[in-house]
């Protein structure tokens, strides 16, 4: 027995990792639903036609939504506005909005700014992976990852019910948070992680003592943890650092603030203060092992190569 | 058919991750090595009994060198001026010290003021995980990874080839360095990873408008990476960032300069900024994944939780 799905069609904009991640998902979780797709890039599409991720991929982002109940934009989120504004003429009134961005408080604004007739409760799947395209995304992405869904003021409360019943049924657990506090946590789980480790991966490629070659060959040691993140999406990321701007700029003064302090430490020689940190930061990953959001193999499971 | 063993028996001073994961490989790849152990921690000694990683496990340093030919310090980089001190009434003259500490100058002028008439090659295997103690080794630990031997001016070639004979049984490709050249390059690939690791788990530990719990639940979003070496042993890294200091302190200030660059860009929108390096970061993954020296998985091959 499978619960009745809250949405009939769906209609995804945007058919990269995360929208072909929910293609695939609805389809192993809600086999009726109708699914409709479009994405921007012509070989995206293509792509996508190939690989059969939806019943029908069309070649213009108003044709893709006509009959949809629940239309979701899975682009970055600096093109939001605009992909919104280009299928207004091809949604039904009753059609709901959601998206699946980074960052919250600035795309309802957009989103609001181009649909100000349409119901829009934005979403934020915490999953990923460093991938890229409709190749990248896979059917379980989102099992056991949270989703955050930021309704505005006065959203219908049977929207949010079908939209937290959509997420649940393609395996993720469901939040409510206020637009404004999903940027701020995302800005120090998600944003702030990422910068660091592109500005890492970057220091270390343009060292004049140190080889490209060396940098490569010893990243075993710690440093190709932080490569992983580094090979994200850079269109995606540069949107959300310029979209959640105030959010992260905060969290980077507290971590240099930190690492700052860190550095004296180690110029003065102050052993206690660094072992006391250290000490206090295994602590949290055993909480995220126990919560279920990482591998509890060491090194991530990784197998030696 | 296998190679003779460049030694006829091996004393491991040091049972953790590292000293262990010696013990088992050594076993694995030399059944006819004697193996001899010890550990200033008697629980330590007392489960690598109980594991028989050894054919004999001491109680003090001194009755597990008697025999050996070849010692390795498998301690934190601080203790091993003491450690060797410790057995230099049980060493026989000819027998070979190494080492697999983290820094390298440092622990070679340490080794030498502690045991000025024996032969000391120190090495570093770079391998691990975010695990500590005799039971987190294993013995396919150094499989295809690096292991760097700082030779030090006059050391015999004999030394050096027998050293790199042994590390290369045990699944290592073997490097020979300058000491100070090596200790720039692990600053970069290995130690300011780790401090990076360290400080951001600490800043997201200790904000007011994030609770601990949003960052445990969210941290699939990049956090999570993190958190994986943040956990490792702080009596290990806290010995590296004194030991180490000039060249962490180094890079730190590079990386530094490179995140207040990017903040810049942020503040001021700057989106061509944020792209070009985003773009540039993503080459190096491919190669160090072409190189072996990660897993070529999405996301290092983790098992969806």
């Amino acid at each position: 027995m499978s619960a009745k799905p809250p949405f009939a069609h769906v209609a995804i904009i945007g058919l990269g990792l995360i929208g072909s991640s929910i293609a695939r998902a609805v389809r192993d979780a809600m086999p009726d639903v109708k699914l409709s797709g479009f994405d921007a890039d012509a070989t995206a599409r293509a792509t996508a036609r190939n690989l059969g991720l939806a019943d029908a991929i069309a070649d213009s982002a108003a044709d893709a939504v006509v009959e949809a109940d629940l239309v979701i934009f899975c682009v970055p989120v600096g093109a939001m506005g605009k992909a919104a504004a280009d299928l207004r003429s091809g949604l039904k009134a009753e059609a709901l909005i959601s998206d699946v961005g980074s960052s919250k408080a600035n795309v309802l604004a957009e989103l609001q700014a181009a649909l100000p007739d349409h119901a829009i409760i934005p979403a934020h799947p915490v999953a990923g992976t460093e991938r890229s395209g409709p190749e990248a995304g896979f059917a379980t992405l989102f099992q056991n990852r949270w989703c955050i869904l930021t309704p505005p003021e006065g959203a219908q409360s049977d929207h949010v019910d079908r939209l937290t019943r959509f997420w649940q049924m393609l395996g993720a657990n469901v939040d409510l948070m206020d637009p404004q506090h999903h940027d701020l946590v995302l800005a120090v789980t998600s944003h702030l992680p990422h910068l660091i480790a592109y500005t890492i991966v970057g220091t270390a490629s343009d060292l004049e003592s140190v080889t490209r070659s060396e940098v490569i060959k010893y990243s075993a040691g710690g440093f190709r943890d932080f490569t992983r993140i580094a090979a994200s999406d850079p269109t995606m990321w540069r949107d959300v650092f310029l979209s959640n701007k105030d959010a992260v700029l905060e969290m980077l003064q507290r971590f240099s603030e930190d690492l700052t302090a860190l550095q004296r430490a180690i110029r003065w020689g102050d052993g206690d203060a660094l072992f006391d940190l250290f000490t206090r930061t295994r602590a949290i990953r055993r909480s995220i092992i126990e919560e279920g959001q990482d591998d509890a193999r060491p090194d991530f499971g990784r197998s030696p190569s």
